[in-house]
């Protein structure tokens, strides 16, 4: 497929939606709806016996306190991925790692948002202080990794779900 | 928290903007702009052997094949999740199942839209001819559940992603 055309019909402080045009192998066309993201990270944060999660008031879904991973988007002008995981470890619960593991890259919803959501493990974790963004209402959760079953079972958030998952199904050998 | 106002600032096809007001129980006040989504299911759909996926042109992400799971939005009037999933089975792979299971629902990406994803897994398969949307470019993928692995590496796709770790960390002893 090939894109021949689109223009923006909506732009916020986050977001961008554009309608733009196909055209398809077989000579087709058609329009889609896409809204624009920066894309994101997420971090599984463990140090064997505690994984580090947040809580915090999620305004889309009237959620008051959504359990998740720390996470933030990469809303800083040429910043990597790992750079905003960095970053955003040390904001939300005062930790540095000293290693780190790519996990994987997914889109959270690739039929309208090109949003891309790349997931870091951080292991060998130090307290590191960094200044907290004062606008996040952000709890930090200690979950043991010995319930790791029950944290998944309860998030309901997609980073969240994905990295718990994968430490279970990959890296884990604790059974909840 | 609680909503205190809010407007529409942009309505599409599938999706509409707001900008909500929120006041927070400290009185602080904020605005937060959310994308309107009506929802959507995923289907973990295997015979023991043969997880079926498909692959598709996801245009807001620029894939021409993006690995998926089953899946369809909650686009018709009062349609439960449940027969969602049935009948997009039935249209994108032409199969019923005899089995379905609530797996696990959650948002996609709650930060900036309200979009909550509802996964299933259908087992005891049958064939089943159903009317194929037109429109709908969808190759159907049989993958060997031995892979599944492959297929957790391979995806780039949320709901694909949380669906078949699921399968690998609490429903399947096949280890790939």
């Amino acid at each position: 497929m090939e894109r021949v055309g689109g223009e923006v019909v909506w732009e916020g402080r986050l977001n961008r939606v554009r309608v733009d045009r196909f055209r398809y192998d077989d000579g087709e066309e058609a329009e889609r709806e896409i809204v624009e993201h920066p894309g994101a990270v997420g971090i599984v944060a463990h140090d064997g016996e505690i994984v580090y999660l947040v809580r915090q008031p999620r305004e889309a879904v009237g959620d008051d306190a959504l359990l998740e991973l720390p996470a933030g988007k990469l809303d800083e002008e040429g910043e990597k991925p790992l750079d905003t995981a960095q970053r955003e470890l040390a904001e939300e619960i005062g930790k540095g790692a000293r290693s780190w593991q790519h996990l994987t890259s997914f889109y959270t919803s690739p039929g309208f948002t090109d949003e891309e959501c790349h997931l870091f493990m951080a292991t060998d974790l130090y307290d590191q202080s960094a200044e907290a963004d004062e606008n996040e209402r952000i709890e930090i959760v200690e979950w043991p990794l010995s319930e790791l079953d029950r944290a998944i079972r309860d998030s309901r958030d997609a980073k969240t779900l994905v990295g718990l998952l994968w430490l279970r199904a990959f890296l884990c050998s604790t059974k909840g």
